[in-house]
């Protein structure tokens, strides 16, 4: 047995600050001492990590990334070796990707290539969401089966993308009614796709064609509008909801007024959101086609209210939605044409630095940084506490973060396989030292300890909050 | 040094749940440890408690009590030591009683009158809140002084009572003030007294006199009014709010709003609200009485709004407003006018088993049982983790609760010094089993081990929510 | 040229209660005037008509009326010389019926359809709005050349009845588009078809298919939810909107809260959603298949609200949806299966009755009862002043009121022709006495004067709201 | 007999625009008529007024005024006679002022003393309200008879100014009940001034004595607060509420809120809202002292809003609240103090031109105009249709006003007996050419020929939106 022995750190969960120590005995969290007790003292460690002046926190749980996704005639660029590697080196030790039905296909060819692609390469634990492109009653019956399993709990629509991962109104009411019944939890993007594609299609036809008219098309309002349907959907069906990546003040306040009611639903935002905006898309030559993802960007006055809603819990979870594509040979298929570029932002590396940078500047408070990028998304896909707190019982995923560190966001530095950062030059006070994954250091100050294959694949329960 | 280890049972606090042992080491929790591990079992202990098959809690936290109070030409029928004890019997470990100024004194007067009173009396650990009858300058000041020295960090202000605690709108504002600068909180009893005093005046003129009218004049616009009106001069002042007895289903619709806003207001209710109704007003032979409080018992279908509303968090606490009196001879002062009947009903004893039952139900979960009960008690008042958690290097008030086991509320059972209970003959499943108040075990099975005087006075920090 | 005085009587518009005469030369207002003023007695009359003791109102304008409609393999059993001679006979001078575009052909082929079957057979005036039952280029364009020559100024989209009537949110946001710049307005039946076409298989299949499922099915979150869709659709487009038949609460709450933010958005409700319920859905021995219709009728509690919106002109228009199938051979279509049951009520006789009814029980005023009844879907449609009002230069379609009269709504006198009806037996205070058309009296005191062809089609304007 | 004939103008009312003759006999409209029609034709007038190119518009009613109000030591700078001679002027031929409660006296008193400084002094008709100074018994019975003999019908109530017309929330609520039984209507003041106060003492004490900080210290919040408050206490009370001089946009939301629920609460603005802003406050030299009135000028964003509700209906009036005071020797009374400057302004004269002006921008319709300004005022305070519309038996208040005139608002030209113009060099279209009062016609093409002692005092009924 192997023990290890984290002393001296301020314990930072949702639920509390202590100076406590941790004791690991190989892959997990035995105790929470005081430190200098006699609990603690009496223990005997083969590591001791002394963690004077630092946290001692809880490793990320990054619940949406997409390695590999193939997506408008290429593909994500960070695979599951280099883009789980990344989310080490910034303090993630958990990811939740998605794995795709393939058209007329079924969820468990869908999840047989995504774990073909992941099993053996991952440094760090991960787990399948699957993304539902077609609702009929043999996929209604996989669902009940990967939930009774685990092996995927929660299941993603599309209220956008018509031919291509699209349900439409009965569908979604279909798998709704279905996860009511079975516990599962979906997870939806909501925007109006249909009337969204009128709009593309006459900006393009109007040659407004640049990175800019992305933002523009994706109106506001459709996806406010979107969001709003999906939950009187979810009440008509008695089902709770996950609405992911909102990026509108309008769609997080749609959330906000069915929290208030009481309904069960839940929402999700992505640093980009919360850092970035439409000023970005709007960067000359073509550099927009950098921050081009749906939900796209917004003008800057909604990351305030976006900061609102994570403080008043109306959203609960950071998630990155990574899909990263380099802009050299990926962006760049859609110089003539905004809707050609692909969909995705790098950001698995940067979540937790940034997040924590929302700390400093008196945002969110450390507390609530844990909650929503680690204990509440490991809660909300069923995977707590085993990730997302330091218990217990807990696996000993544990993260040593340096809080008066400075660094600097840039592609010169970071390990995530994409060639530009959507932070690039972001100054960030606060940096993560050293990294344990299921009670292994996988990241000690700079240099990387982990190997591909180290991550498990891990079985969920249901979602926690209902 | 005394240790006990508390084995086997559920370790549940407002975070988490876990198979976990509690390690204690004279006064404080040292670890948590889990069950059968090396840290665990290492560890040597004077007394082991063996927990199986039940819950092991933090002691409950009642932030609202009036032991010896004076009112209405009597006092409160409980003194802190009957209070304490009782509040022991029912899972509470520590109670926040209020000090009141005296008519044209200072808040040292109340506060020392109110030491006296409690110190070598109580079974339990206690805080004093003040009860501010007059805002001057020399209170503003004794204010800051009070919150420095954490013996009082939040102050009772009242919108009800002219001419007794009544402060005017000027006054609010003016502590208020004072409150955003010192970082202390303003506590509000927020009912329109000077619109209800012209109606209970009416209602008197016109022979209306029972019980019954008490539930009537006191309207709820106007308790929904004041806690507008307390909410936007908050706003104004900029500092945080707190409500307590928080009755009505549209004073609670107005915090919502306001923290869907992000702003810091909090609220409070108390059992009576969740379990009794105008129904209990109208209880025949004067036995309306023993229900009279303010604010008001509510139509029934108000406490649905209020459990919703501690679901989402939008009511943070549950007191007891503790206050009783007997009905013969106390609440039977006001048998021709109902004015007269003193205000106030006993709980301190029934809070925590109320709240299970409300588990039971289905109406909250097991962990938002503790939050609302022990943990956001604390926080709100400057005495977490100390209190309300059970964690290494907090105070060892620790309550074994058994889920299983039934009992019915009676007056011919409890231990509060006062004729009738609000709740006679409710069923009850759950029971308090072992209460430890700082590492010493004061009530076991049934044996009451605890002594006046072992109760202390806590200083206190500030809010914790801001 | 003839000379009609109308004398004596209390005329009521939206606008005002006027002790006046009416002074009517050939088809038109020409004056009101003082009684007794010497403007009023200096002119010389063919005919007076005495109307003391009674109201002079303004003829009613039904703007949805569907004569002789195609539906589900049947057709409404009004043809429009017998709908339009009901009408008069309730006080109703201008009906606003639907030319419906046939599948595959254009709007000109259904106006030119619904123009050969009223032609020469209407008592009364009449206009027609289009349905549009598939947008496309070709039907855009046509939209503009109705708008601009005033044949059809309104174009009605549904969200319900896929396969029939339906567009998607991407065909309805390219009419808005092109509303908003001609000037038109697009009417919506608001019902999330997609979803409840999954509802109505979903009862169909277990069983349920008597008339009540029809109500449950279409649920009322379903018609909020596609009220808030619709509104979000004409905020993107920016255009204005006009809902169709609401019968939910919660729809119209959603138009109130658009009001609200200052947008052009419009509502209509109808008889039946005021004055029957599910209650009716419920009647035995198939009995509430003659209340089928959609939207469906909602429980009793949505009457109030309903009346609430029109008194703060949240909805602006009552009109009937008149649409009547026989009990016997049509509506028996769907004894085994409602979702045969041809969708529609008998109402166009009983509009202004039934509302001066609400007039008397005190839900509204009279002015607002003419203001719903006739000017409001006047200005709506483009018709003001020339019908919906009296003022000089008017239409001289003029109702004399007895306010005091009794009657009692019955299949065996009403004068539709359909053999249920859906009031049967409600009482109602008050009758129409004489009805004047253009000048012509057609009914005075129980004796039908009209003829069918006198009734002219009438070209419209754009809504007279914005 | 006279008889004036106004031919070949647009009549506009609230409810019309119609081409049409207005046919006058002495004092009264007797006849709307078609232009050229037989009864228009045949008609004889005296005097035959060519509105070619014109509208013909009702007399103006501005529902606040303060002639010659004694304020703060000095008072207001118009008389009776200088005031509605100005009125007139500017196209107003009926005024609502307030006759003041003396301190300690009757509300008899008030109106003995107010009648004696307006008979046979006023241009055009005049009507009073009555300003409450102390609820009491004696004052609640007066109440009553004034109403009931329509001497006064409306009574204004101040939740402002402690010390000077201030009633508490006990005495607005017996106002509001007693208001509720007799069918008067309470007019408020609505902003919280115990609150206020503290904050102008403590502006005062740091030294922040300029104008600007009048504005601030009246915060938003607490005049949006006392309209809360104030519609609270009505539904307590079952009595309708108008509140005055509506300047906040939240202040407006609330009303807002309230008409949705159906409550009978009404609001007015003033032209300073509409068209002025702190901006003005903060004017160098002490200028900004012209500005100061209370509620205060809010910042410039909160015009918009206003506009909106103005559209929406959930404001229905706009008054002048004109209450002058000279730059010179009265405003300057509070050089060094903010609270010494006498709070009102000038704007009798600007009303229906600086409300046309709004007309041509686009922001009401010309039918708006004439209900904000004529109609709505009319029957808010029992006087419609005998004032603000033109109709048969109306009386024959009746504006001649050229839509395409120019000009510039200036002290220069202006009729107010005021050194400054709180409007100078503000561009309006339009301009009044004609003004008749009560068939007289008191102003022609810009030469006065009305007279002192004309203006008749007017009795009003109640509230006619009930």
């Amino acid at each position: 047995m192997s023990r290890v022995h984290i002393t001296n750190g301020l314990v930072i969960t949702a639920a509390d600050e202590l100076r406590a120590d941790v004791l690991i005995e190989d892959q997990t969290v035995v105790a929470l001492a005081a430190t200098g007790s006699a609990a603690a003292s009496g223990w005997q460690a083969d590591t001791v990590i002394d963690a004077t002046g630092r946290y001692v926190i809880p490793g990320g749980v990054d619940a949406h990334t997409h390695m590999e996704l193939p997506f408008g005639g290429t593909q994500a660029s960070d695979t599951f070796e280099t883009g789980t590697r990344a989310a080490a080196w910034g303090g993630t030790t958990t990811i939740v990707d998605f794995a795709v039905q393939p058209m007329g296909g079924s969820l468990r060819a869908g999840l047989d290539a995504w774990h073909a692609k992941a099993e053996g390469n991952c440094a760090i634990d991960y787990a399948f969401h699957t993304i539902v492109s077609d609702v009929n009653d043999a996929v209604l019956k996989e669902m009940d089966q990967l939930t009774d399993s685990g092996e995927a709990t929660s299941f993603k629509l599309f209220m956008a993308y018509p031919g291509v991962f699209y349900s439409d109104d009965g569908q979604i009411l279909r798998a709704m009614q279905r996860a009511a019944q079975s516990g599962s939890l979906i997870m939806m993007h909501a925007e109006n796709g249909i009337a969204i594609d009128v709009l593309v299609a006459q900006a393009l036809a109007a040659g407004r064609t640049d990175p800019l008219h992305h933002g523009e098309v994706r109106r506001e309002l459709l996806e406010a509008e979107a969001t709003h349907r999906a939950i009187k959907l979810a009440q008509v069906a008695g089902s709770p909801l996950y609405v992911v990546h909102v990026s509108a003040a309008s769609a997080a306040a749609e959330l906000a007024a069915a929290r208030d009611q009481g309904l069960p639903v839940f929402g999700e935002t992505c640093p980009q959101y919360l850092f970035l905006s439409v000023d970005n898309l709007a960067e000359p030559d073509f550099a927009g086609a950098k921050y081009v993802c749906s939900t796209p960007l917004r003008p800057r006055e909604h990351q305030a209210e976006l900061w609102k809603r994570l403080r008043t819990d109306d959203l609960q979870v950071v998630s990155t939605d990574h899909c990263p594509f380099c802009f050299v040979g990926q962006k760049e298929l859609g110089r003539d044409d905004f809707s050609k570029i692909p969909n995705g932002l790098p950001g698995v590396e940067n979540r937790m630095d940034l997040l924590h940078q929302a700390v400093v500047d008196g945002r969110i408070s450390r507390r609530r940084w844990i909650e929503i990028a680690c204990a509440a998304p490991a809660r909300m896909f069923g995977l707590y506490p085993r990730k997302g707190t330091i218990a217990p019982g807990a696996d000993a995923d544990v993260v040593i973060y340096d809080p008066g560190a400075e660094q600097t966001i840039s592609a010169a530095t970071h390990h995530m396989n994409v060639d530009y950062s959507a932070y690039e030059g972001q100054r960030i006070r606060g940096a993560v030292r050293t990294v344990l994954s299921r009670g292994t250091v996988v990241l000690d100050d700079g240099r990387w300890l982990g190997r591909a294959g180290h991550g498990r694949f891990l079985r969920r329960g249901t979602c926690q909050y209902l």
